[in-house]
C-alpha cells in the first residue's frame, strides 16, 4: 500500500483554518501563493512515499544498533538521511536569515505530518534538530548561531534535547549534571542522561547536544538550570568538526516501539560546552524548545493516525468477508460493508481530521505571534497559541493511541500478526502520550499556566468564537444545524468545566488537579471538533460555489460524525471534573 | 515484584455475587464450603506466583520456536506445564464423572483469572483443553469420552479448537477443509487450518485438534459444517498415542503479544478424525464450546488488568518525583501522590473489579444453568447466562486494553522499556478483543441472539434485578445512594438504547447493527458497575457486623469510583446508538 500524503485536507486547513490571510499579508514575500505551498508538499509528499515509508518496517524490524559506543541505523536510513539533507527538507520553516526557507509553520507542520506518517522513527531525528534550531534561535549569541545554525537548518548536523536523568523524568528540579566554568569562556559538563533521542546515530558529521545543568554556585531546583550546546565533536575556528568531545553512548533502550530511533544514555564526563543564554535560565529556553517539540509531536500523532486510518481502509476494502448484516446479498462482501468497521474507521478518520485541523489552527497562532504587525497583537496571538499547544501535544497523542489500536482491530487477527504492519503503529504510537511531558504534565500546564493562572480568560475567549461558530453553522443546512447543536453542548461542558474548577482550585488544589487531564481531553475533544465544525462553515459556502464537492461532502460527512460521536464524550469528562473529585481522591489504592 | 492474586476479593464475588448459596444447596457435595474454596485459590495462587508468573517475561523474549514442523517452547515452560498437570490443576472445575474435581464455575473462573494474571501466554494451553473438554462432554460418544476426557481433564494431553482458514475467519461459511467418509466410521481430513493456538508444541505427549470440515454431501454455509476430533498421534486401542497422523504444523506466527503461545498454521492432509456427535451440526458444538472459551478469554482480560495494575501501583508506590501540587511539601513525593496517577490507578482497579464481578455473576448462572433443579429453572438460568457471556468477553477484553495501555502511562517513560514489563501486558492484551470473536462479533450476538430475538425479554429483566439494587442502595450511606443515583442513570441509558435499538431494526437493520458494539460497551458497563453496586450494599452490612472493614470500606470506594468515573460513559454510548446511526452509515470512507 502506497502512504498518500492527505495534500487536500492540508491544504483546505491552512487556507481556511491557519488564517491564511493574515499570515500572508504580514509576511515579507507577499508572492507566497498556495499554489507554491501544493507544489512544496506535493514534491515532499512524493519523497517520503518512496523513501522513507518503505523504511518503516524495516526499522522496526532491524532496530538500530549499539555496539562499542557506536550506533548503526537500519539499512537505508543513512542514504534515506542524506537524500533528505540533499533536497533541503530540514530548512523548510526556518529563518532565511540562516540558509531556511521561511515557509509559514502551517505549511512546516504539514510537512512534519507527512514525515512523520511515513517514519515516526526517522522523523525524530529532524524533529529534534528542529528543537535545537529554536533554542539556539532564541538563546544563541551572534557567533555561536553563526557556527551552528547553517549546519543545523541544512541537517548535516543533527540536534538532541538532554533533560532527562534516571531520577529526574517529569520533575526537572531533581537534575544533577553539573557544569563547570573552564578556560575562555567554555564550560565542563559532567553527567548521565538518559532516554535521549538520536543522541547517538550514524547520519550526520556531528551531534549538536543541548544540555540542561547545573553551575556550582546555581540555585537549588528548576531555577539553576543552565542550558548549554555540547558538540559530539568540537567544532573548529573554521566551522568544521575537530576533536571528540567527552560525551560518549553508555547504552541504547530496547523499546516497545520506535525502534530505528536510537534512545541513548549519554555519559557526559568533563565534555566541552557553550553557555546558550543567561546562566540559570535554562529552563526558559528550553521551555521555548520543548513548546516546539510539544506541538511536534502532536503532529506525530496526527501522522500516525493518518497512517493507520490509510493501512486500516486499504485491508477494508479488500478483505471478504460474512454476508451484510441487512440481507441485501447471500455473499460475503468486503468488510467496509459491515457497519462496525465502518464505525471503527469513520472514527479512526474524524479524529484525524479533528487533530490535523486543530494543530493548522495552532499553527496559525503560533506565525501570528511573531509575524503580527504590534506587540500587542503579537503577544495575544502568542497566548492563544500557548493555550492550545497542550491540548495538539496532549489530545492528538492519547487519541493517536486510541486510532492505531483501532486499526489493529480492523484488521481482525491479521491485526495481531506483525507483518501486517498495524500492530507497529499500535506499539509506535505508545510513545506519544509520553515524551515531551505525560499528558498530566500537558494537563498542569493547560490547567495550571493556562487557565488558573488569567481566571480562566484565555479559555472563555475561545468559548466566545466557538459560539460564533456556532452561530455561523445556524445560518447552513440542517446538518449544520445538528452539527451546530452538538458543538453548543460541549461548548457549556468546557465553560462549566472551566467555571468549577476555577472555583474548587481556591479551596482545594488537588481537587482541581484531579480533573485536568479529563479537562484537557475535554479541551482538545472540543476544540478539534470546532476546527471540523468551522471547516463545514467553509465548505458549505464553497459548495454552493461549485467548488470540488467530492472533497467538500466527505469533509462535511466527517465532521458530523465527529459532532454525533466523539463530541459527547466532552459530557462526560465535564461529570468526571464537576462531580468525579472526591470519589477520585478517596480511591484505596 | 511478587504478583499476588487477589482471592478476598474473588472470595467476596464467590459467595455475594455468583450465588453461591444457591449452587451450593443443588450440589451433590454439599460439603464444599468457602474454607476448602479459600484453600484452593490460596494453593494455586501460590504456585502461579512461584512457578508461572516468572515465566511470562522469559516466554516473551524467547518465544515459542518453530523448527521443521515442531514447536520448541521457551525455557521453563515443560517444568512448569508438567508440575501443573501434577498437581491436578488442569482438572478444577471438570467433572467427577472423568477424573475432574467438580468445583462450582465461579471457582474455576478465579482459577482461570490467576492462572492469566501469572502469564497469558501459558495460560492458553489449559484454556484451550477446557473448551475442548466442554466439546466432548456434549459431543462425544460414550467410548470417545472414555478415551479422550481422562487424558483432558488430567491435562496430560491438551486440546486444540480449529476454525480459522485463510479465507475464513469471523465468516465460517467461507470455511473449506474436506472431510471424506473412511472405513471403521472414521473420516479423512484435508484443508489448511491457521491462527490455531497451541496447534503445536513439546508439552504434552499428544494434542487433540478439534475440527470444523465439509462432508462431500453437506450443505452449503455453515449448516454444513462438521466437527472432528483429530489427534497428533493416532490413540490405539489401549489408549496409548501410537501412529503419527497426517497433521503437520507448517509454521507459526510472528505476533504483537502472546509470543510463547504458538498459534500454527496447521496442514491436514488425509488426517485419520473421529467425527464428534452428528453430521452437520459441528457449529452447534463449537457454540458451546466457543461460548466456554468466549467467558473465558473476557477472563484473561480481567486477568491481565490485575496484573498490570498491580505492576503499575507498585511502581506508583515506589517512583519519587515532582513536589505534591497542593504544595504540602517542598520535596518529591511517590508519584502515587500526584492526582492523575490516582485516576489512573483508580480506573484501572475499578475496571478490574468490576470485570471481575461481573465474570462472577455470570458464572452463577451458568453453574444455574446445569444444576438447577427443575428444566424451567435451568433454561432460564441458561438464557440469563448467555446474554452475559459476550459482555465479559467483549467489554472485559476492550477495558483490558485500556487498563494496560494506563499501566504503561502510570511509568511514564519506563513503561515504554520492554524491560519494565509493562509493555508486554499492552502487547499481550491487544489480542483478546479479536479472537474467539471479535468485539462486533460479539456485538451482533448480544444484539442479534440475545436481545431483538426476544424483543429485549431478557435486557428488560436484567434492568428490573438493577432496579431493585437502587432501591436496595437507597436504603445505604450517603454514599451508597449516590451510587443508586448514577446507577439508575445508567440503567435508563441502557433501557433507551434497547427500545431504540428495537424500535429501528424493524425498518432499517444497518442502523441497528451500527449501534451494535456501543450496546455491548453500555451493557458491559453498566453490568460491571451493577455488580460493583450490589457488592456496597453487601459491603455495608458486613461492615455493620465488624466485619474485615479494610477491604470493605476499599471496595465501597472503588465501587463509588466506577460509578462516578466510568458509569457516565453509558451515556454517550447511548446519543451513539440513540442519534449516532446516520452519521455513522454516512461516512465518507
Amino acid at each position: 500500500m502506497e502512504l498518500k500524503a492527505p495534500i487536500k485536507d492540508m491544504l483546505f486547513n491552512i487556507e481556511h483554518l491557519s488564517g491564511w490571510a493574515a499570515v500572508k499579508a504580514s509576511r515579507v514575500d507577499e508572492g507566497l501563493e498556495l499554489d507554491d505551498v501544493v507544489a512544496v508538499l506535493e514534491e515532499f509528499g512524493r519523497f517520503c512515499a518512496e523513501k522513507i515509508a518503505p523504511l518503516n518496517a524495516v526499522g522496526d524490524r532491524e532496530g538500530s544498533v549499539f555496539q562499542d559506543g557506536h550506533v548503526t541505523m537500519p539499512s537505508g536510513f543513512a542514504e534515506a538521511y542524506s537524500q533528505f539533507v540533499d533536497m533541503g527538507w530540514q530548512s523548510l520553516q526556518h529563518p532565511c536569515d540562516y540558509e531556511g526557507q521561511g515557509l509559514p509553520r502551517a505549511v512546516g507542520a504539514a510537512a512534519t505530518e507527512i514525515l512523520n506518517s511515513a517514519n515516526m522513527s526517522f522523523a525524530l531525528c529532524p524533529l529534534l534538530t528542529d528543537g535545537a534550531i529554536e533554542a539556539l534561535l532564541l538563546a544563541g549569541d551572534a557567533k555561536t548561531k553563526k557556527t551552528y545554525l547553517p549546519k543545523l537548518i541544512s541537517g548535516e548536523w543533527t540536534g538532541t534535547m538532554n533533560l532527562t536523568e534516571p531520577q529526574a523524568g517529569s520533575d526537572l528540579s531533581l537534575l544533577r549534571t553539573r557544569a563547570e566554568r573552564h578556560e575562555g569562556g567554555t564550560y565542563r559538563i559532567t553527567g548521565t542522561k538518559i532516554f535521549i533521542t538520536y543522541g547517538e546515530h550514524d547520519l550526520s558529521k556531528n551531534i549538536i547536544h543541548l544540555v540542561l545543568a547545573r553551575l556550582p554556585d546555581a540555585p537549588p531546583g528548576v531555577k539553576g538550570l543552565s542550558l548549554f550546546l555540547v558538540p559530539k565533536f568540537v567544532v573548529n575556528d573554521d566551522g568544521l568538526p575537530g576533536a571528540r568531545n567527552d560525551v560518549r553512548c553508555q547504552s541504547i533502550e530496547h523499546k516497545l516501539g520506535i525502534k530505528a530511533s536510537p534512545t541513548a544514555v549519554l555519559e557526559f564526563e568533563g565534555a566541552s560546552g557553550v553557555l546558550l543564554g543567561e546562566e540559570n535560565a535554562g529552563l526558559n529556553y528550553m521551555f521555548q524548545m520543548m513548546n516546539a517539540a510539544r506541538y511536534a509531536v502532536g503532529l506525530q500523532g496526527v501522522g500516525i493516525s493518518e497512517r493507520a486510518y490509510q493501512q486500516a481502509l486499504s485491508f477494508a476494502k479488500e478483505r471478504v468477508q460474512s454476508q451484510p448484516v441487512d440481507g441485501t446479498s447471500n455473499r460475503a462482501v468486503t468488510i467496509i460493508h459491515h457497519p462496525d468497521v465502518r464505525r471503527l474507521l469513520a472514527r479512526m478518520r474524524a479524529i484525524t481530521e479533528g487533530t490535523r485541523a486543530m494543530a493548522a489552527f495552532t499553527a496559525g497562532w503560533q506565525e501570528l505571534a511573531s509575524v503580527s504587525e504590534t506587540a500587542a497583537e503579537q503577544s495575544d496571538a502568542a497566548r492563544l497559541a500557548e493555550f492550545l499547544v497542550p491540548l495538539v501535544k496532549g489530545y492528538s497523542t492519547e487519541m493517536a493511541v486510541d486510532v492505531a489500536s483501532s486499526g489493529v482491530q480492523v484488521h481482525g487477527g491479521m491485526g495481531f500478526i506483525e507483518e501486517t504492519g498495524a500492530a507497529q503503529h499500535y506499539r509506535d504510537a505508545r510513545i506519544l502520550p509520553i515524551y515531551e511531558g505525560t499528558t498530566a504534565i500537558q494537563a498542569n500546564d493547560l490547567l495550571g499556566r493556562k487557565t488558573l493562572r488569567n481566571g480562566g480568560e484565555t479559555a472563555r475567549r475561545f468559548a466566545v468564537m466557538i459560539e460564533q461558530t456556532e452561530k455561523d453553522l445556524h445560518q447552513g443546512s440542517s446538518v449544520s444545524q445538528d452539527i451546530a447543536r452538538q458543538l453548543g453542548r460541549a461548548r457549556l461542558s468546557f465553560l462549566a468545566a472551566v467555571d468549577h474548577l476555577l472555583e474548587i482550585n481556591k479551596t482545594d488544589i488537588n481537587a482541581a488537579y484531579a480533573g485536568g487531564v479529563p479537562y484537557l481531553l475535554l479541551a482538545g475533544n472540543l476544540f478539534s471538533g470546532w476546527q471540523l465544525a468551522r471547516s463545514v462553515v467553509v465548505a458549505e459556502r464553497l459548495k454552493e460555489q461549485g467548488d470540488d464537492t467530492a472533497f467538500l461532502s466527505a469533509k462535511i460527512a466527517t465532521a458530523r460524525f465527529y459532532a454525533d460521536h466523539i463530541l459527547p464524550e466532552t459530557h462526560v469528562h465535564r461529570e468526571r471534573i464537576t462531580g468525579g473529585a472526591e470519589s477520585l481522591l478517596g480511591a484505596v489504592l
